[in-house]
C-alpha cells in the first residue's frame, strides 16, 4: 500500500493539471450544457477538459487503478483501487464567477475513502485528508487541521449547498436541524466540509450528493477528527444524504433528529 | 470635486489599513459577541479594529467629511461627503471561514453613493466603480467591468445572501422570481453584486439590508452597466429591499414581480 505522502504528492499533480484547464476558463464565458432538460446542471469545457486531463494522468501511473469521474464515467469499478474525480465542485458557483467551487479529487481502496483533496486555485488552497491526519497548504506552508467542540446544536454553524437540494420529503428534517443552530450558512458546497475539518464550522446537512461529492471529502474530515455518515448513521461514501459533524456528541445528536 | 482616481487610490489605502486588522484574525479563534441578544449577530474584535483603523486614515486625510461605519456609528452625517465603511460585509462567511466576505468602502457625495470599493485580502481582488466606470483588479491587473445582456427571467442567474433574510411577507415575493430564474445561488453577500457587474450573474434580491451593505457597492454596478434600485424602483443606497440587475430590461420585469 503506497503511504500518504507519496499520494498526496500525486494528488497535488492531478489538482495542478485540473486547475490549468479551469482556471482561465473561470469567469470567461464558457459554454454551459444541460445534461438534463428539465433541470438545470451545469456542465462546461472546463470540467470535461479537466477530468480528460486527471485521467491521463491516472492512466499513466496507476494503470490499473479505476477511475469514477463526474463528466467521463466509471472505469475499471472493480479495481481494489479506484480514484474518484469531480473537477469542479460547485458548478453552481463556478459559473456566477464566485471563488467557492474547488477541485475534488478522492481515492477508494477496498470500497472505502482513503485520501481525498481539496483544491482551489483561484483562492490558493489545498485541503488535504488521510482519515487519520489533515492538512491545509496556502502560499507554501501547511497547517495541521482539527474540528473544533460543539456537543450541542444550540452553538452549532450549521452549512449546507443550498434549500432547493433537498426533496419536499428531506425538507422538514433539514429545517428542524436549522432551527435549532445557531446559525445556517448557505453555498457552500465543498467549501463547507473543509471549513468544518479547519474547525471553523460544526455541521454540514446535505442531500443528493453523488458519489463525487463526497467521497473526496470524508478522509479530509475524518483525518481533522470528524464524523461523516449518511442520515442513518451509516457508510456516506457513495453519496445520498449526508451530514458531517466536527464533535462526535453533536452528530448523536442530530442524527437523532434527521431520522426522527 | 476629487477625481475618482485619487478617491481610488484612497479607498485602497483604507482598504490595506483594514485588511491588516482583518486577516490575521480569519480562520482564528475571534470573540463573537451579540448585538441582539434575540438574534445571531456576529460582530468581530477584527470588524472593530478595521473600522477604526479606516475611520483614523479618513479623519487625517478628509476632516470634514462624515463617517457612517457599521461598528462605531455616525459622525457628520450632514457633512456634504460621508464614507460609509462595513469592515467585514458577509460576517457569517467570515466566522465560518469561507472566502465569501469583503470590505466595503463607500463615499456619498450629496446624499448618493459616488464611488465604492469591495476588498478581499484572501482571495485577492479588489471591485472599485465611480458609478461611470468600474474595474477589477488582481495581481496588479486592471480589467473593466461590464455586466451581461439578459433580458428575461427565465435566463437569469439570481443571487441572494439567504432565505432567512426576507420576513414572512418578504419571502413569497423573492420565492416567485426564484422560481423563474434559471438558477438561484445563496451565501453572496457583498459578492453578489460584483460578480453581477463582472457580468457572471444577472440579479441580486435581498432585503433587511443596511446602509452600509450596499451603498458602496451601486457605484460599482452602475460603473459596470446595472441598475440597483428598491423593490419599488426607487433609491437603494439606504437599504432596505434591494434588487440589482445586469440588464436594465431585466430590471423592470422583477420590479413588477417584486411589487406584486
Amino acid at each position: 500500500m503506497l503511504a500518504s505522502d507519496q499520494l498526496k504528492f500525486f494528488c497535488e499533480a492531478l489538482a495542478k493539471a485540473a486547475s490549468d484547464e479551469i482556471l482561465p476558463r473561470f469567469r470567461n464565458l464558457v459554454r454551459v450544457d444541460n445534461k438534463d432538460e428539465n433541470a438545470f446542471d451545469p456542465v462546461t469545457e472546463a470540467d470535461r477538459a479537466a477530468e480528460a486531463a486527471m485521467r491521463r494522468l491516472i492512466a499513466e501511473r496507476f494503470p490499473e487503478d479505476g477511475i469514477d469521474g463526474e463528466e467521463h464515467g466509471l472505469e475499471r469499478g472493480d479495481a481494489e483501487a479506484v480514484w474518484i474525480l469531480d473537477p469542479i465542485d460547485g458548478t453552481r458557483g463556478f459559473i456566477v464567477g464566485l471563488p467557492t467551487w474547488g477541485v475534488l479529487i478522492g481515492r477508494m481502496e477496498g470500497g472505502r475513502p482513503r485520501i481525498g483533496m481539496m483544491h482551489q486555485p483561484f483562492v490558493g488552497e489545498t485541503f488535504f485528508g488521510d482519515c487519520e491526519t489533515a492538512v491545509l497548504t496556502r502560499a507554501g506552508i501547511e497547517t495541521p487541521l482539527r474540528t473544533r467542540p460543539c456537543p450541542d446544536l444550540a452553538d452549532a454553524a450549521l452549512l449546507s449547498t443550498g434549500p432547493d437540494f433537498f426533496s419536499d420529503e428531506e425538507r422538514p428534517a433539514f429545517e428542524a436541524v436549522s432551527r435549532e443552530a445557531k446559525l445556517t450558512r448557505f453555498g457552500t458546497d465543498c467549501y463547507g466540509y473543509c471549513v468544518l475539518a479547519a474547525g471553523q464550522a460544526d455541521l454540514v446537512v446535505e442531500a443528493g450528493l453523488k458519489i463525487q461529492d463526497i467521497a473526496p471529502l470524508i478522509p479530509i474530515v475524518e483525518g481533522a477528527g470528524g464524523v461523516v455518515t449518511d442520515w442513518s448513521g451509516g457508510p456516506a461514501g457513495s453519496g445520498g444524504q449526508v451530514v458531517a459533524s466536527g464533535d462526535p456528541r453533536l452528530h448523536e445528536q442530530v442524527l437523532k433528529k434527521l431520522s426522527g
